[in-house]
C-alpha cells in the first residue's frame, strides 16, 4: 500500500550542502551590539555589492499582530517595485516582490506589540541601514526576533550598524556564517544550507549558479507560515515576480509544512534576493530554466526547515510525515501537517512508543485550511512507522519491539497512505520532550 | 476597556451543584468488568425507567476516523428517530436526535480503527445491551474510551452487563457517581454536575426538573468536539429536535471550547436524555421554558468542561480566556480557543511568566473555522493577566512579581478585548507541564 516509489517527492534530487557556500553579488556578516544581554551575536546584515538593486520576494506571518519589522518590509518591497503598499498588502497568500539593496535582521527583541514607538524605531533603523550601504530606505528589508513587547535599543543598533557595514561584512562563507549566528535565539545549531546549479549564460554557455540560505528558528513553528527567519540569496538572475513565484512554491512545501509547537508568530518572515551576478541569463516563468532554479531554491528552504525542526526546543528526534494517495495536494499537505503537529503524536515519539492509533486519530482530524474534512476512510488507510507497516484498513501484526528500535533514531519516518488519489506531501516536526517545558516556562525572566 | 460588565458571560446565573442529583425516570451503575488490566472500573451504564423512551440528543467527534460506538449511537438515533440513518450523517455539525432507553460506555478500549471486526462487536454489545433492558438495539445509545485500534472483550462486557443490568444500577447519586468512575481513563478527579430550576406543569404549578451530567477527559481534547466522553440526563420534558437544538447551544459554549493538548479523538461523545418524569410540562421550542432549561444545560455542560480543563493531563491551572468587544460570536470563540491552545502560553502559564506577548500572538495568529483571519489590530488589543491590564493598544507598566503571584492559582484568567464590537465569549484550557510529556510519551506500553 505504501510502494518505495510513491514515497519519492520532488525537490531531492540536487545535492544540498550543509556548509554554506556564498552567491556572487552578496556580502554579509553579523556581530554583538548588545541586544542581548548574553553578549550573543544579535545583528546580522546582508548586503548586495552589485552596481543594480537585487530582485527580491519575501513570504510573511499571517498574524494580525504582524511585527513592526514586517510591515515595513512589506511597505518596502511595494514600494521599490512601484506597488502602493495597501495594495501589496492585500496580495495576501502570495509572496511580495520587490527591489532591495540590504537586508537586517536583529535579535532578542521581535519590536511587536509595541504600538507606533516600535513602528518609528523600525523607520530609523532603515533609515540608519540606507546611510551605511548608501540607497534609499525603502531598498532595506527588515526581520526581528525575539521577545514581543520589548522595544529595540536604537543607540546600540546604530553603534553596531557603524562597525558591521561595510567593514564588518565578508563576501565569502565566513559572512554567511556570522549572519547565521546572529539570527539565532535559543538555536543550538547554525541552520545554512546551498546548492549549485548550471544555467545558461546570453550566449548559451554555462555558469554555476548558488543558491544559499541561513535561518533560525526552534519554538513558536507552525504551519502556514512558519515562524521562523530565513534569507535566502542567490546569484541567478530572474524578476521579482518570477522569483516570489518560485518562492511561493518552495515556501509551499517547505516552511508551510513545518511545526514545532503549533505557535504562529508575529516575525515569520523569509527573504530571497537574486543578484544576477553570476552571469547566468536572467529565467523567464514556465521555461526549463525557472524549474531549475525553483527546484534550488526548494531544496535549501526543504533542508532548511528539516534543520530547524529538528532543532525544536527541547527535541530529540526529527519527526516527516510523508503523505501519499491524497485526493489532492490540498489534502495531502494538512493530513502531514496534522500528523506532526499532534501533541500525542509528538509525545509518543519522544517516548519512542509505536503508538500508531494517534497517527490514525490526527490524520482523521485533519482538516483543509478551509475547515472542510479531509477525504479519508479507515479502510483506506495506511500507515507505516519507521518503514514498518502497522494498519492497513485494519490493524496488522508487527514486531513491536523492533519498531520501537527503529524509533530510536534522530529521524523518525511516518508514512501514511489515504488510497484516494495520487497527491503526496511531507511535513516536519519534532518530538514533544519534558525540556520543552522547562524551556518555555520561563522565558521572560 | 475591559470593565467588569463586559466579562459577564449568560449561562452564569444559575447555582452548580458538583455533588450530582439523579434526575427522575433513571437508573446508573458502573463497575469493572475487565476490559482494564488495571482491575478498576470500565462499564458504565445509563438506563431509562420510565414507560416511553427518552428524547435523546447527541454530538460526535467530526473525525474521519470516528470510532465503530460513535458510528453506530449516529444510526441508532437516526432509526429510532425514523430518519434514514445516511441522511443525519450528513447533518454534520448540528447535534443529532432520537430516542434512546440505554446508554452504554466501556473505558479502556477505544475501539477505533478495528476495522469491520471492530463494527461487528459494537453490533454486539447493542444487542446484549438491549437484552438486558429489554429494548430494541436502535433505543441503545453506546460510547467508548481508551487505547485506539484495540476490539473490546466481548465475553467480559457481556458478564459484566449481566452483574450490572438491572441489579447493579442505582436511581440515587451513588449510580451516577458509580458510572462517572466508570468512564475514567487517566481522570484524576471524578466529573460530575447537576443543576436544578423549576418548569411548570400541564397545570401550571412550579415543578423541579434536574440536570445532571457525568464526564471523563483529560488528555486529546481539543476545540470543536472536544475529546471527551460527556453523559447527560434530565427529567424535563422535551422532544429530539427540541433537545438537540439546546444541546447544540450548550456545546458550542463548552465542550467546543475546551482544549487540553489540540488533539481531536476519535471517539468524541456528547449524550443527553430528558425522560420527562419530573412531571413538567413540553418545553416548546422558542418559549421561557425552553430558555430556561438550555440555561440549566449549558451550565452543567461549561462546568464540565471546566473540569475537564483542570484535571488536563500533568495540569496544574485551569486556564480561562474571556474575550470581549469581537466583531462576532465566531471570532469571540476564535481568539479564545486560540489562546488556550497555544503551546507557548501554557508553557508560560505553568512557570507563572506574565509573558503576555504571547497572548497576543496567539490572538493575532488565531483563524475562523472557515480559515479566514479574525479582527483585531494591534491598536485595539487590550490583554489582562488575573486581572491586570497590561496592553492596551501599547504596553502597560505593571508591577510582574503581583502578576506572578497572582498567576500561582488553580485558575488563571486571561482577558483578551477587541475593540471590534459587542461579542463576548471563553474557552478553557490548561498549563502544558513536564508532567504532560513523561504522561503521553508511554502510553501504550
Amino acid at each position: 500500500m505504501l510502494p518505495p516509489a510513491q514515497m519519492a517527492l520532488p525537490g531531492t534530487s540536487l545535492e544540498v550542502e550543509q556548509q554554506p557556500v556564498m552567491p556572487e553579488g552578496f556580502a554579509a556578516g553579523g556581530l554583538a551590539c548588545g541586544i542581548k544581554a548574553s553578549g550573543r551575536p544579535d545583528l546580522a546584515v546582508l548586503v548586495v555589492t552589485t552596481d543594480a538593486p537585487a530582485s527580491a520576494a519575501a513570504t510573511f506571518t499571517r498574524s494580525r499582530m504582524a511585527a513592526a519589522p514586517v510591515r515595513l518590509s512589506q511597505a518596502h518591497l511595494a514600494a521599490s517595485r512601484g506597488t502602493p503598499p495597501d495594495q501589496s498588502a492585500q496580495a495576501g497568500q502570495s509572496a511580495h516582490a520587490g527591489f532591495a539593496r540590504a537586508i537586517i535582521v536583529t535579535s532578542g527583541s521581535a519590536n511587536a506589540a509595541t504600538g507606533p514607538e516600535g513602528e518609528a524605531d523600525q523607520v530609523e533603523i532603515a533609515a540608519m541601514l540606507a546611510e551605511r550601504v548608501d540607497c534609499a530606505p525603502e531598498e532595506t528589508l527588515l526581520a526581528s526576533t525575539g521577545l514581543i513587547g520589548t522595544r529595540l535599543p536604537l543607540d546600540k543598533v546604530r553603534d553596531g550598524l557603524s562597525r558591521l557595514v561595510p567593514e564588518g561584512l565578508s563576501a565569502d562563507e565566513a559572512g554567511l556564517e556570522a549572519a547565521a549566528r546572529a539570527i539565532q535565539t535559543t538555536d543550538s545549531r547554525l541552520k545554512t544550507a546551498s546548492v549549485s546549479i548550471a544555467l545558461p549564460d546570453p550566449d548559451g554557455n554555462a555558469r554555476s549558479v548558488t543558491v544559499s540560505g541561513f535561518a533560525k528558528g526552534v519554538g513558536m513553528i507552525n504551519p502556514r507560515m512558519a515562524t521562523m527567519i530565513a534569507v535566502l540569496a542567490t546569484d541567478a538572475a530572474a524578476t521579482p515576480v518570477t522569483l516570489a513565484g518560485l518562492l511561493r512554491e518552495a515556501v509551499g512545501a517547505s516552511f508551510d509544512q513545518l511545526t514545532v509547537d503549533g505557535d504562529t508568530s508575529t516575525n515569520d518572515t523569509v527573504f530571497l534576493l537574486a543578484s544576477g551576478a553570476s552571469g547566468a541569463a536572467e529565467v523567464r516563468p514556465g521555461s526549463r530554466e525557472a524549474a531549475a532554479l525553483g527546484e534550488a531554491i526548494a531544496v535549501v528552504c526543504r533542508s532548511l526547515a528539516r534543520q530547524q525542526a529538528a532543532d525544536g526546543e527541547g527535541a530529540t528526534s526529527l519527526i516527516t510525515c510523508r503523505v501519499t494517495g491524497a485526493q489532492d495536494l490540498v489534502d495531502a499537505r494538512a493530513v502531514a501537517r496534522a500528523v506532526v503537529a499532534s501533541s500525542l503524536v509528538k509525545a509518543a515519539v519522544h517516548g519512542r512508543d509505536p503508538n500508531w492509533g494517534r497517527v490514525a486519530a490526527a490524520a482523521g482530524a485533519a482538516r483543509r485550511p478551509d475547515g472542510q474534512p479531509v477525504a479519508l476512510t479507515e479502510a483506506g488507510l495506511a500507515i507505516a512507522l519507521c518503514g514498518t507497516h502497522v494498519f492497513e484498513g485494519r490493524v496488522l501484526d508487527f514486531d513491536r519491539a523492533a519498531v520501537r528500535s527503529a524509533m530510536d533514531a534522530p529521524e523518525v519516518l511516518i508514512e501514511v497512505g489515504l488510497g484516494e488519489g495520487q497527491a503526496v506531501a511531507e511535513a516536519f516536526g519534532c518530538d514533544l520532550s519534558e525540556e520543552y517545558v522547562i524551556e518555555n516556562a520561563e522565558y521572560t525572566t
